[in-house]
């Protein structure tokens, strides 16, 4: 299922004065809030569509579950006598889950001590997840690919321009997965919510491909699925570069047909470290 | 002050083989821990700099303060004995400050009941601020050359490539206040900051350029400092859309030199509703 763009009504303007009232089709938000057996956890505001696959990554990446055996089940609630909304998803996790609460909370810490300056600053914020493991090798020609096999396969973005793309692909350049969502990391999260429910994790053997821009937290989420390629059509941040090194991954920016940077794990690529 | 860029090494790969090393800049993103009284509140993944603005901005965007009377003063937390990274920041606030530190647990719901579902979308999220007063009149033709003025402006952006630019801008299309930072909503935060610590606030007079595309939530933060036109070169999502139509503001989007959408608030352009 492709989310629906909203249409909504719109004045064009243009230089010579003419302003046609017309039709626009704009991405879709709304708020999803996420429950952990019936206790609120967390307001997302996503592009509907693929819930489930979004809750599922959400608690993977946010280091809630580790993989499909820790997930009963995820309902969508309808609360049919106050109207309908579907944007509440409850999550019934397994006795076998870790159901760390706290770790949603990490970005407010709870401690009143010097927490962040007191530490190094990315382990204040890293989570514990294990290094990626070693290979698979990616041909950097087959990554160049990629950015026109994302354009294709984003139905919406072409109509609204408003939504970011996430894809998870194989060392073929194969497009496995792809989802979008107003929020990078909703499309993040949607991907490797699917991937886990479909049981493919740990996603050794894949890369990540992103439409914009790579920050620390993407980085860090993909580590989370054991993925060991992240790719931006964008810019990364300096954050996202340390991350991936420490995590062993693979990090790519500004990938182009004709060109791209290489900025951790370049022996995955064939290529000596710069 | 503006945030200097990072300095990594990378591999510059291009189809013909070659992948000469070479230095890259990066956007620098650190972690910032808000304290509200030694409170631990948030941590925010930012781009060092500002960091000031930034707590004042995200103070007031979030209903925790309205005005710069609410605050008492604002230090940065430097912990010699552990090595300082001036990663956290306190702030003391006025005891006329509402201080209702449940508005920025505000994506946490703590309750169980059917929060989201059981009420119209919109309602659930939107947090009460008052609705932008009428006026003024903005010029469409002035609008179009704001893109290229932020351009201008976006030093940090134009090294590296990773950084959102936001601009609070007069009716002459003057650039008052610019700020570039890794995420959209801290270049916001940060600018709203500097005219709120200026004593500027409401900012009836003045308008908000985005770099990137327009959320429902930098809707509302505008709307927090009274700020009645948001622009974006961008595309907006259908909640920023609803969410200006109900505060009574201008919503642009995909601003540029030769045109212009305008979702809401047509008004204040001299156009009729859409």
């Amino acid at each position: 299922m492709t989310p629906d763009p909203v249409k909504v009504p719109v004045r064009r303007w243009t230089p010579d004065g003419a302003a046609p009232a017309a039709e626009d089709a704009v991405a879709a938000e709304e708020p999803l809030e996420l429950r952990v057996a019936d206790r609120s956890v967390a307001v997302v505001m996503r592009t509907p569509g693929h819930d489930r696959e979004l809750a599922a990554g959400f608690l993977l990446t946010e280091g809630v579950i580790r993989g499909a055996d820790d997930v009963l089940d995820l309902v969508v609630c309808r609360d049919q006598a106050a109207g309908a909304s579907g944007n509440v998803l409850n999550a019934l996790l397994a006795p076998s889950a870790p159901l760390d609460l706290a770790r949603l909370t990490r970005h407010v810490f709870s401690s009143s001590s010097c927490g962040v300056c007191g530490k190094a600053t990315l382990d204040a914020v890293l989570q514990a997840f294990p290094p990626a493991a070693p290979g698979p090798r990616f041909d950097p020609a087959v990554l160049a690919g990629l950015p026109a096999s994302l354009r294709a396969a984003q139905p919406v973005f072409a109509s609204t321009g408003g939504l970011h793309g996430c894809a998870l692909f194989d060392t073929s350049g194969r497009l496995v997965i792809v989802r979008e969502d107003v929020g990078r990391h909703n499309a993040l999260d949607k991907v490797l919510g699917r991937a886990l429910l479909d049981g493919l994790l740990p996603l050794r053997r894949h890369g990540l491909l992103l439409s914009g821009r790579v920050s620390f937290e993407l980085v860090q989420k993909a580590l989370a699925a054991g993925v060991p390629l992240v790719a931006g059509i964008g810019a990364p941040s300096s954050l996202a570069v340390a991350c991936a090194t420490r995590g062993g991954q693979t990090l790519v920016g500004f990938l182009r047909a004709d060109r791209l940077n290489v900025y951790a794990g370049a022996e995955r690529l064939g290529l000596q470290p710069p």
